[in-house]
């Protein structure tokens, strides 16, 4: 008979694939095995901690709705979510960042100088750059769909007060891959700790912050999409990112503007009379 | 700044912990962040491999009842659940086996000689064997707690047509520590794979199968409780259980009895003409 025993489990359970089984399917499941068979002898998980551990899976799965996904979040404060952007973020573009949950399908268009602020009140941010290639050459209509939290700090799919569009935009690159666009300064926030990841932080004594930040989609036919996220230089949650998301090519000037010099050609121009800041953010995709 | 990159993500991770944060805490959670995190390198897991994990995770939360638990099926047939068993089974105590999450709390109390099987039909079992310390003394008035599978293939939680206690009994041991008891032989079952823990065997090309067993908890003043299943040395998925349970000294010859032979003092004694089995199966308790 064959014995099962703490030392031979692994072996065992390679032994149980079926021969037809796809390479990558086999590498997956046995490379998954092997981790968690070593972290359990590593550390002499007990019971009582194996069974923490499947509660807090049950406690992610019930808070786990359409807007709120607690598995994401967990891979993102583990870590897990920014190891794979990094591991396949192509070497000679910009940087890719986490995703995140709160992006919107069917964003509004945001026409070329548009406003993302609406109503809402705050120092005006005017937001400049163009989308290129790897070669240098700008991508003449790119597509860039825009996000970030209102000034409360909240993204619209948290927030009962704002539209489910509210500071969502899909913006089409001019002929010489430029957008711009103006919005209020994103504010840094706190990822949602009212659940089992929130205790995972206080257990670990860690903050749930984000650095402020802009999330981007870019986008052009014949490139690799790019899920990426664009930091003032000036936040103080700029080196401890919750979820690891900031990349030095990611972090850039917001430079401030003085009164009265804010620019034709824009949604808002004639409006704004006081002081605003500017930042540059140039992308470069990769070919796809 | 502090750039996160994947070869240091691991590091930074670590870095993160507060000063106050529990020595077991951070063990636990940074080997669990480096094994995952050494997982999708060594893997180099793809973004697409990585949302189909978070889907599997978010679909095995809106399966999980108080009924049917996906997380801990998943753990059964990673081999976690049977690993963290061994791990912690007392050297010189009876093996012990996984729980499983069929068990159902507050059993009806079982006489010495009581029988487990109603109204089923079905080849009757007996049912001996003596609780016993590692010493060897016996121990009176030890518990023990007994559940099974009905003959078609399914425990009560899982059947509408049995009542939530059938197949399940807490036994008294007498001042010998013997306990006894009749039933029908449990039969093999597959656990359930119609989620998302059954496409896992499925991408596997394994079997959703285990082997029949009869199920226990022995416990008694001064013990460590014991967790175990008991298994015929004939049945043909003992090598090959989906949930490793199976461990030498579990596994019992089922003794085939001559009809006419049923002893007295039974609560069957009377009404069993026909050949019958018979296993003997002794528990060891280590000292709490």
């Amino acid at each position: 008979m064959r014995t099962v025993t703490k030392d031979n489990i692994t072996e065992i359970f390679s032994a149980y694939f079926g021969p037809e089984t796809d390479p990558r399917v086999r590498e997956l499941m046995l490379g998954l095995a092997q981790h968690i068979h070593d972290f359990a002898r590593e550390t002499s998980l007990t019971h009582d901690e194996w069974r923490k551990g499947l509660e807090f899976l049950e406690w992610a799965g019930r808070i786990t709705t359409p807007e709120r996904n607690e598995f994401v979040l967990l891979s993102d404060v583990l870590g897990l979510s920014s190891l794979v952007d990094m591991m396949h973020s192509a070497p000679d573009s910009t940087s890719s960042s986490v995703l995140g949950p709160f992006h919107v399908s069917n964003p509004p268009e945001l026409a070329l100088g548009g406003d993302l602020k609406g109503d809402f009140e705050g120092e005006v941010l005017l937001v400049n750059g163009t989308i290129r290639g790897v070669d240098g050459d700008p991508i003449p209509g790119a597509k860039l769909d825009i996000w970030q939290t209102a000034p409360n700090g909240l993204y619209s799919s948290q927030d009962p007060d704002q539209d489910i569009h509210s500071f969502h935009g899909l913006m089409t690159a001019d002929e010489n891959g430029r957008y711009t666009f103006t919005t209020v300064r994103p504010v840094s926030y706190t990822v949602p700790d009212d659940g089992p990841v929130g205790e995972i932080l206080r257990a670990a004594g860690r903050h749930p912050w984000r650095p402020s930040h802009l999330h981007y989609i870019a986008s052009a036919e014949g490139y690799k999409t790019l899920v990426t996220e664009v930091f003032p230089d000036d936040d103080p949650y700029l080196n401890e990112d919750t979820v690891f998301g900031v990349r030095d090519d990611l972090v850039m000037t917001y430079v401030p503007q003085e009164a009265g010099t804010f620019p034709q050609g824009y949604e808002l121009s004639g409006t704004v009379k006081d002081a605003y800041s500017r930042v540059d953010f140039d992308l470069i995709l990769s070919h796809a």
